[in-house]
């Protein structure tokens, strides 16, 4: 049996990494395709340069790149503290409250109809090993997991790649040719097929239908580039 | 006790609704202040005319909202096909492998050391009440919580209204000065002014020290603006 559960537990842990990387990927990706290639389109709407795009661009691509990743590695760096200091603060309560402590983990545990004299030996047995006493309050009471200690990071630097990853796709031929209405039409065709592509990868990952989510995908790039697109040329 | 319960529960909810909704309002107003200001300065580096800069920081918005409305209304809907598809495998299982599902329960209550003769107990009685022991399933094998039913249309309006409203704001100065230069200025000045509102306040809601959740937010608007800038005036 605890062979069983370590190798469940190692498995489920190695699924979640993996999809806690798919995931990144897929938020800096999904916008980078997204954003840089609407923008562009929007600006060939009303600018015939196609250099002056590209330098739009690039901005956009910097500064959403940052954005994008700084901002999640700050976001990941608080879930930590908080975790942290909720973890902190359990402990400090088993040793301060345990008598409502110990009324909290009978309260999970009656939901489950567990019979009243095991909840009893249950609490019991807890209350004697404070290490998981608090596990339980963390993962049961409060519904937080443990961080991964180099989450921050790794999800910050992820999801900033990925953003100038698929920003480059659609700005690229703006890159090439001079002219921007002859350089919409091939990133037209590029971005569509990437985010097909993308969407249709990503769908496989996450576990939705993959054609679905290559449409769905497709659909939010086209129209994000669509309105951008007619937006600038009304203002303009 | 029921009481207490309930009580506890329709707080936990309030506070979770509460903490969706300011989590919604946070990611597209970070972004939509923080993208669309560096894009206006990192243009202002490389062209002198505002109305130019209008027009590409309007197309970003509109992309930017877009792709982040929309996406996020995509990813909700996502998760809650999922949650309907596992729970329908769950439902299943306990009817076509009772023996193998009771035998994960056990293991799950094994973990929190519950003692055997309880457990067996307790097994008993949720094979009695399939929706109390598909709904455990759900919570503790897989780890899922219900998804809210209206929860993928307000998160995706939300964030897109943020985004829009963040977005605004640096922009605004480039609509009335005819010179980038100046705009610039304003627009520097506002919008540094509304990051650091904007992260204290976030920081009060999160429950992260207020001034320290300011100097985040106002840093990574900065430094996405200030890179955005430098690249966007050597490239052009």
């Amino acid at each position: 049996m605890a062979e069983t559960e370590i190798k469940k537990s190692s498995h489920v842990e190695q699924h979640f990494m993996a999809s806690d990387l798919i995931r990144d990927i897929v938020i800096g990706m999904s916008d980078g395709l997204t954003v840089p290639f609407a923008l562009a389109a929007g600006l060939s709407g009303s600018i015939s340069n196609a250099s002056l795009v590209v330098v739009a661009g690039v901005a956009e691509i910097a500064a959403g790149s940052i954005a994008m990743g700084l901002g999640g590695y700050l976001a990941a760096r608080t879930d930590e503290e908080h975790y942290a200091s909720e973890l902190e603060r359990e402990r400090r309560e088993i040793v301060e409250l345990p008598d409502r402590e110990r009324e909290e983990v009978a309260a999970i545990l009656r939901e489950w109809n567990i019979p009243e004299s095991a909840i009893n030996e249950t609490v019991d047995a807890m209350s004697k090993d404070p290490e998981k006493w608090v596990d339980f309050m963390m993962k049961y009471e409060l519904g937080l997991e443990k961080p991964e200690p180099k989450r921050a990071i790794t999800s910050s630097a992820t999801i900033g790649v990925s953003y100038i990853v698929g920003g480059l796709i659609p700005l690229s031929p703006y890159m090439i040719f001079s002219n921007a209405n002859s350089a919409l039409l091939v990133s037209v065709i590029m971005t569509i097929i990437a985010l097909f592509i993308f969407g249709f990868v990503k769908g496989r990952f996450t576990g939705s239908k993959p054609f679905k989510s290559a449409f769905q995908t497709t659909l939010v790039g086209g129209l994000a580039a669509g309105i951008a697109f007619l937006i600038a040329r009304l203002i303009s």
